[in-house]
């Protein structure tokens, strides 16, 4: 018997995904909100993390870290090859589990089993989108900058946040968005997160 | 026994949303893509049709049209109260059923019965949103304007699109940045954005 905890942000699909689940004799299911604290070890001792990628968002304060603190590599990560930003950071965060979210129920299932054993499962659309997928062209600041003029801060305010200069805050704009290949701010933003890089 | 149609667009999260559904013995599911043609009523003959009020989404376009025009009021609609203009689209639409994504199975079971019987079903979250949520502040002109710059279209291609002069684009975008209170067109987007109002 595996256990399986599953967290995902809509309380309806988490009962859903755990019916899903829980059809499988081999496992056990609990779920969580990914806005509740992760409990103790101890009390649960689930062996197996589902988590819906976009729980996983966020490269600055890095939401993931509780995850793969708690359950190391044996986390399956739901996603969209649509999503790169997303895979690359499940990727390169080490969980041995990347399932497509148009994935069958039995894939789900499949992938659960393997990575209780400590095996990687990669579903085949995800790796092409991996193998296909560009590096995040931005640094680090440039995405910062990015970011909070997406929330719609003035540049005079990501100025004052960042302590930079105007000058500054408009130059990295201006290199992120040619970078991505935008045809401006609001251009950039928009190719930004639907990749899923912020 | 009723028969039931599940739309959403994670062929994963419909399977899971069949299974929940399944496990109440009075009804029968079955599931389809959005991007699915709307199947010939006579085969499958599902009494409602619960879908995912981001598959509604798009006033322009009005894609929740073949919904309505195969169920008519049969519908109850999956969204949350942080989608006021998915909520709004839906209720005015004259969906019977609103439940909040956050829901408990037991509720999604119960509102398909209510919706079956031709009664409606409104989820007390999604009650109170309803009633504070404000009416859409644009005009069909100032949302159309503001949704081609969220598509990081310049204002001399969006005035070449719609026929308008720059000037006239420019008041549009000015206006709809003052109308939903946002400090700029970036932070306009946003607003419209996360209300659900694109």
């Amino acid at each position: 018997m595996v256990r399986v905890l599953v967290v995902h942000d809509e309380g309806l699909l988490r009962s859903a995904l755990v019916k899903l689940l829980g059809s499988d004799e081999g496992l056990e299911v609990m779920s969580l909100s990914p806005r509740a604290d992760v409990p103790d070890h101890d009390t649960w001792q689930t062996e197996v993390c589902v988590v819906d990628g976009d729980c996983l968002e966020g490269p600055e304060a890095a939401p993931g870290a509780p995850f793969r603190a708690r359950w190391g590599d044996r986390l399956v990560v739901l996603t969209t090859p649509e999503r790169p930003g997303v895979l690359r950071r499940a990727f390169e965060g080490g969980a041995l589990g990347l399932v497509d979210k148009d994935a069958s129920a039995e894939r789900l299932i499949a992938a659960v089993h393997r990575v209780a054993k400590g095996e990687r499962y990669l579903d085949e659309p995800l790796t092409v989108a991996l193998l296909e997928g560009a590096e995040m062209p931005l640094t680090t600041r440039e995405l910062g900058v990015l970011s909070l003029a997406a929330q719609g801060s003035p540049v005079a305010e990501i100025a004052a946040r960042l302590h930079l200069s105007r000058g500054t805050v408009r130059n990295y704009l201006a290199t992120a968005i040619r970078k991505v290949g935008a045809r401006n701010r609001v251009d950039a933003i928009r190719i930004v997160q639907n990749a899923g890089w912020t």
